[in-house]
């Protein structure tokens, strides 16, 4: 992206929440933290100021599988931010004076999480739906949390950060031969294996209820899709986004604009590398969380029947146009470029992802959707009392 | 910005919701909500399609002063854009059918806001702070919106929604000369006069507690700054960024690093018109928080002893990459045209800004630190108990 100054760069570790041992839940979140508090020769504050004083702003999150460390800055950076990271990733202190205030963080924020309805209902959903350990809160428990020691820190990180299977994508302005060079001074003498796969057991959930001293009621159902690298992913996603992407979607005009059941209403596509989730949300009072329930069930399962091309045509529109407006920004294609790469083993080009969606008709998308109507869903809801979902499902 | 396909639309009526009559609050805001749902010959169905269909990418929300009406699409559609945008400003059908969907969806917004202790803290600690009615949230109260009518909502409209004072910024890929003919055509007949100023009254809060069945307790600190448009606003703004930007920022560093106190914390500058407010956050634990609102304030009065040159570098340095990363978003570029506009008159170029802030120095900053040290605190939090204040005032 020659035209911008910026230039963006995304390190994906394996070493995700997946790996985190039973009871341990929450430490490679832990470790990931703690990188950031000292790497190479600079401890903790010496770290954020080096970050500062050459302008990169940077995040760092572990997710289910990856651990992420992401930064941007002008592209005459790049070495600075790549000898900085790669200090992060391979050489970080781990220093014990850090563990607590680490833990007192990680504790406050589960115990934020756990004040905000919403956040719980995503949080509870995933994990009823993924097969464990897949669906596990990153973050971990307060229990395990309070039970992590830096020697499980330090175990985490010596047995997962390797360089087999970490993917590092780079987007904006750049020399192609400067940054190869860049990357095997910084990474070309990194060794190790990648751990061994995650055995996962799926989960028998059909409903579950989360009590929460709150107004509102938030309530989700989640379903199977294709994975983003099966054939049907496309007729599936667009399935999707008719049913819930935005507001000219069906969830949004039948529960918010014509019944008034509820305000925050919409689908999303969550595409893994095995299957992917469709998860709807609800948001609504507790005297209306009953009919939302109903209907929002009723407008899924509406799926089945089709959906007609003219309800397709804003999709396409507006896919493609957020295509083009993401391709103006270096962060947001650095994050494509890692995906795609965990996901296919390549880069889909900007003119596939197109012409799959260009080729998109309400005839294939019926096809699919009557070949695999939804089905087998998973319920869960927060909020002051259960609703009855058995006759529901 | 001819290196990007896209451009981006933000228009900004002075319609806000510091014009909403003492128990019609949340009236701007209906009226704004309302206005989405249909405009010209468009009902609300035929007016996200249209949109969806030329992949326009969209967005309203009513703040304290402006409304704003924000659009972003592929360049070659800008004409459309402003077509459609111009039947919702000006020709809206504010129909009859759609009030009570859009009046149960605020009472869900208000009502969930209500169980987030997080937004809970902004919205009391705002209204605290602002002479009245300034702070006032823009959604309302519960009690006011359930009484608002078809009428009310029309009064404001007819009333408010004229073009003095009225700004459309426009950032991307477009030639001049189109665009201004095109606004011309569009908006070149619209009449209407700006309505009186608005009598502001000053609060008198020192500190107010809200009870909140929570495991957190969120606290909120205010005080006043110079206004974007005052000679002081850059060294006072540089201030605040040392005290609490980011993770090297002494509320960060000395709060959640080195204390473990709190998870969140920070601080955020919001340069209005008359004055700047200052707003810091921690959210932390209930047998936490009373240490935490003491160093909190024990940092931001430190303030006053000066800050170091080096504390400065990072600071000007992440803000000029930050100005470098800001030009490549038409949206984040159209954003600031039109608040430059609405506070100064005039678009502020980057050259300038980049100059004022590489002439930024620890002297000239402790210069002002010394002569407007950090007073007159308004604290708020939001929690199971309330704290001991009247000591640390």
């Amino acid at each position: 992206m020659p035209w911008l100054e910026s230039v963006a760069v995304t390190v994906r570790v394996p070493a995700g929440s997946v790996f985190d041992p039973e009871g341990k839940e929450g430490r490679a979140d832990f470790t990931g933290e703690l990188m950031l508090r000292g790497a190479g020769t600079r401890d903790s504050r010496a770290l954020v100021r080096e970050l500062g004083l050459y302008g990169i702003h940077y995040a760092a999150g572990v997710g289910t599988y990856f651990a992420k460390f992401l930064f941007s800055t002008v592209s005459s950076q790049i070495g600075k931010g790549l000898e900085i990271f790669a200090d992060i990733v391979r050489r970080p202190q781990l220093p014990a004076s850090h563990v607590e205030s680490v833990r007192q963080g990680m504790l406050q924020e589960l115990r934020g999480a756990e004040d905000d309805p919403g956040l719980r209902l995503v949080r509870e959903l995933r994990r009823a739906f993924y097969p464990h350990p897949w669906g596990r809160p990153t973050t971990g428990e307060v229990e395990s949390v309070l039970r992590l020691t830096l020697e499980d820190i330090r175990e985490h990180y010596q047995r997962y950060y390797q360089p087999d299977g970490t993917i590092i994508a780079v987007a904006g302005r750049f020399d192609w031969g400067e940054l190869v060079e860049l990357v095997g001074e910084h990474f070309g003498d990194w060794v190790g294996e990648k751990p061994p796969a995650i055995q996962a057991t799926p989960t028998e959930v059909r409903y579950r209820h989360f009590p929460h001293n709150s107004q509102q009621v938030q309530i989700g159902v989640a379903f199977s899709g294709p994975a983003y690298a099966e054939e049907d992913f496309f007729p599936a996603w667009a399935a999707v986004a008719v049913l819930g992407y935005g507001s000219s979607s069906r969830l949004f005009q039948e529960l918010r604009e014509r019944r008034g059941l509820c305000y925050g209403v919409g689908a999303s596509y969550h595409s893994g590398r095995d299957r992917g989730g469709i998860f709807c949300y609800a948001s609504t009072s507790a005297d209306r969380a009953q009919e939302t329930l109903r209907v929002l069930l009723g407008e899924i399962r509406r799926l089945e029947e089709g959906i007609r091309e003219e309800e397709l045509e804003p999709v396409k529109a507006g896919v493609k146009s957020a295509l083009i407006m993401s391709q103006e920004s270096s962060a947001a294609r650095a994050a494509v470029i890692a995906r795609d790469w965990s996901l296919l083993g390549r880069v889909r080009p900007i003119e596939e992802i197109r012409e799959a969606i260009d080729s998109l008709s309400a005839d294939k998308i019926n096809a699919y959707l009557q070949a695999h109507p939804p089905d087998g869903f998973v319920v869960v809801t927060v909020g002051p009392r259960e609703l009855e979902v058995g006759g529901e499902l």
